[in-house]
C-alpha cells in the first residue's frame, strides 16, 4: 500500500447558517482546501463525501454527484459514504484507501450537513436513524436519552459527577472561543452548565453538542508527491474502523464503546505507538459523557477516571493530553457528516503549527476519533508530520 | 494493486415483499452468498452496503453497522455507500478497492432497498432525491418525466419508436420469466406494452421498472486465495466510475449519458478489451429508453441504432450480445440499492455456467452497468473467469 498524506484542508464557518445551503457550504470548504494546496481542479481524480441524512433533511440524495457537479468537477468519480455521525470519518478512510490502493492519485474528501432550516421535526427523527430505529427511536429513545443512560451508568459504576461532565463543556468552550470557525465563540463557566436545564437527566443543555450547519474538506495524495503541493504534508499513519450493535441494550457494556476500543487497538498497532505518544486528539463529544468515555476507551486514562481527569484540567490545552482543541462537537459545533473531516482539519492545523491562539506546543502526533450513533461505528485516524 | 475475485454470491427473491423487512432480506441474501463460498463468519474483515434512501423509506440510517449487527458480524468495519440507483455499483467498487489495496482480505458487499410498505408518498419523493432536488423534483419533475424527455429527444434525433422501446420490455420479461429470483416471472407481448397507459408520454406503464424490495450480496477476496473457497472464482478485471451534472438541463446531451461513456472508455482500457469482446451485459434499464441509450453509450451499437437493434432481437439471449439476462430492472425488479450488486450476481452465475434456463452459451466476458439518477453517476465492472 502507498503512504498517504493530507496536503490541503479547509472548512466553512460552523453555525446556524440560515442563508447558506448544502452546496454553498461544501463549495466554501472545498475552495479553501483546494487553494490551501495550490491545486488545479483537473488534477482531482476522486471525490468522497460523508453526510448522514440529506434525504431527510434537504430532500436530496446522490450527494457524491451533487458535489462533483456543484464544484465543476464532473466527470470525476464521486461517492457518498454514510455511517451516521461517523460519516466524515468513513469518508476520510475511503479517501485514504483510494490513494493507498493506487486507484486514485488526488482525492477530495468532504463532510457536510445542513441541519437548521428544515420545515418540521426532521432533525430529531433523522438523528434517531443513527441508532436502532425499530428498537430505540420508535420507542421514543432519542439520542440525549440514550447517552443519559450511559451517563447514569458511568456515575453509578465509577462515581462520575455532573460537575465532572460540566468541566468537559467548559474546557471545550474555552477552546472553541479561540477558533474563528467554531459555532460557539464564547467561554462558559461551570455555573452556566450546572444551572442549565435538563435535556435528559443527568445531561443538561450545556452537556449536549448543538445542531449545526457546516462543511469540511481535506485533499489527499500519495506521500511521494505531497511535497510539491504544500510545505508540510501530514501523513495518515493509521486508519482503523470497527462496528458494534446499533441498540444500546445489545451491547456488552454501557460505559465503554467496544467499537472504539477495537478500532483504537488496531490504530495503535498500525501507527506503532501507544496512547502516551499522542499529543492532541479530537474525540467525539456529542455529549460531555461521550468525551469522558472516549478518553478512557482510547487509553489516555484508566476506565472510570475520565471524569476526574477532565475536572482536574488534564485534558486542557497543553496539559497531559490536549483534547478537542477545535472546541469539539460541543464548542465547534456538530454538523453531523462534517465532524469527522473537521477533526482531521484541526489536527492538520495543529501539526503544521498553524492553530493560532489554540496552538499546542511540541505537537508531533495527532489522532481523530469519530463515532456513529451511540457507538455502533468508530473510526480512528493517526497523523504525523511527513 | 492486488487482483480481486468474487467467490460467493446470493440474492433474496425480488418482489413486493410485504412480510419482510430491510434486515430480513439482507440476511437472506447474505447467508446465501456466504454459504455459496463455504465461508466462516470470522474470516470476513470488511462490509460495504449500497442503499439509496433508507432514511426516508424506513427511518433508518447507519446501515453499515445495521448489517454488521443483524448478521452477527460486529466488530467488523461496515460502511454504507450511496450514489442513488448506482449505490450497489459503488458498493461493489468500494469492496473491490478494499481488497485491491490490501486493507482487507475478505469483504462482503451488499445492496438492499425496502421500497414497498411505506406509509405515504415516500417512494416518489425519495427517488426524486436522485436527481436535482432544487431544480427538478421541487418543480415537479419526477423520474418518469425526466426519462420521458430523453425518450422524446431520442425519437426526434434518431427516429426511435415506441414499438422499439416496447421490444426492450418484452425481451426483459422473456428473460425474467426464466429467473426464479425475479420480481416478474411472466412473459409479455408487444401488445401488452403498447396498450398500457402512459405514465409520462412516450413512456407507458410497461416501459418503467417496478418498485421492488430486495437484497443482493457478493463476497470478494484477493484472487490468489479465491480458489480455496470456490470452484470457479470470477475476477473483476475492471472497475470504473464517472459523474455528471445531476440535472438533465445541465448536460451536454439528452440522448447520451456522458458518465457512462467516460466510465466505459476507462473500463475497456483497464480490461484490455473492446465492446466486441463482451458476451453478456447487465445494463441499467430503469426505463426502456435507458437500455437503448446504454447499449449505444457502451459501444455495442452506434448512437441512434439501439432501438432498431432491440426490435430486431440483437440483444436477446444468445444473440449478438445478451443484454439483461436476469430480466434487468424491468423484469427482475429494481430495489434501488440492490440493483448494482444483483447485476454482478447475474454475471457471476452466467460466467460460472449456472444461469439455468437463461444460460448464455460460450460466455467468457461479462459487464455490469449501473446508473444513478438520470445519469449523474455511472459505474461499470468487467468480469472474467479466473
Amino acid at each position: 500500500m502507498r503512504k498517504v498524506a493530507i496536503v490541503g484542508v479547509g472548512m466553512s464557518k460552523f453555525g446556524e447558517e440560515w442563508t447558506r445551503g448544502f452546496r454553498d457550504m461544501m463549495i466554501e470548504a472545498g475552495s479553501r482546501a483546494i487553494a490551501d494546496c495550490n491545486l488545479h481542479g483537473e488534477e482531482i481524480d476522486g471525490i468522497y463525501v460523508g453526510t448522514m441524512a440529506p434525504g431527510s433533511l434537504v430532500g436530496q440524495e446522490h450527494i457524491g454527484a451533487l458535489v462533483a457537479d456543484s464544484m465543476g468537477l464532473t466527470p470525476v468519480p464521486a461517492t457518498r459514504v454514510e455511517a451516521a455521525c461517523a460519516s466524515g470519518g468513513v469518508a476520510l478512510r475511503s479517501g485514504y484507501m483510494a490513494i493507498a490502493s493506487g486507484m486514485h492519485d488526488c482525492v477530495v474528501v468532504g463532510g457536510v450537513e445542513k441541519m437548521t432550516d428544515t420545515p418540521g421535526n426532521e432533525v430529531a427523527s433523522a438523528l434517531g436513524g443513527a441508532g436502532d430505529q425499530e428498537w430505540e427511536l420508535f420507542m421514543g429513545a432519542t439520542f440525549p436519552a440514550i447517552y443519559a443512560l450511559m451517563a447514569r451508568r458511568h456515575m453509578l459504576e465509577y462515581g462520575t459527577t455532573e460537575e465532572q461532565m460540566a468541566a468537559v463543556a467548559v474546557k471545550n468552550h474555552a477552546n472553541s472561543a479561540k477558533n474563528k470557525y467554531a459555532h460557539f465563540q464564547n467561554e462558559i463557566t461551570l455555573d452556566t452548565v450546572m444551572k442549565s436545564k435538563y435535556v435528559a437527566s443527568p445531561l443538561k443543555l450545556f452537556d449536549c453538542a448543538p445542531i449545526t450547519d457546516g462543511a469540511a474538506v481535506a485533499v489527499l495524495m500519495p506521500l511521494e508527491k505531497a511535497k510539491k503541493y504544500c510545505e508540510q504534508p501530514i501523513e495518515i499513519v493509521a486508519s482503523a474502523q470497527a462496528s458494534d450493535a446499533l441498540a444500546l441494550h445489545s451491547r456488552t457494556s454501557m460505559t465503554s464503546l467496544r467499537a472504539t476500543q477495537v478500532a483504537a487497538k488496531k490504530a495503535y498497532e498500525l501507527a506503532g505507538i501507544t496512547p502516551k505518544d499522542v499529543d492532541i486528539v479530537e474525540v467525539h463529544d456529542c455529549f460531555t459523557i461521550a468525551e469522558i468515555m472516549a478518553i478512557e476507551d482510547l487509553g489516555f486514562f484508566k476506565k472510570g477516571e475520565g471524569g476526574k481527569a477532565s475536572a482536574e484540567g488534564k485534558t486542557a490545552l497543553n496539559s497531559e493530553i490536549s483534547v478537542n482543541t477545535s472546541g469539539g462537537l460541543k464548542g465547534c459545533g456538530h454538523p453531523v457528516g462534517a465532524t469527522g473531516v473537521k477533526q482531521a482539519v484541526e489536527v492538520v492545523w495543529q501539526l503544521r503549527g498553524k492553530a493560532e491562539g489554540r496552538q499546542v506546543k511540541d505537537c508531533d502526533v495527532g489522532m481523530t476519533h469519530n463515532v456513529g450513533g451511540s457507538g455502533a461505528t468508530s473510526v480512528i485516524h493517526v497523523m504525523k508530520r511527513a
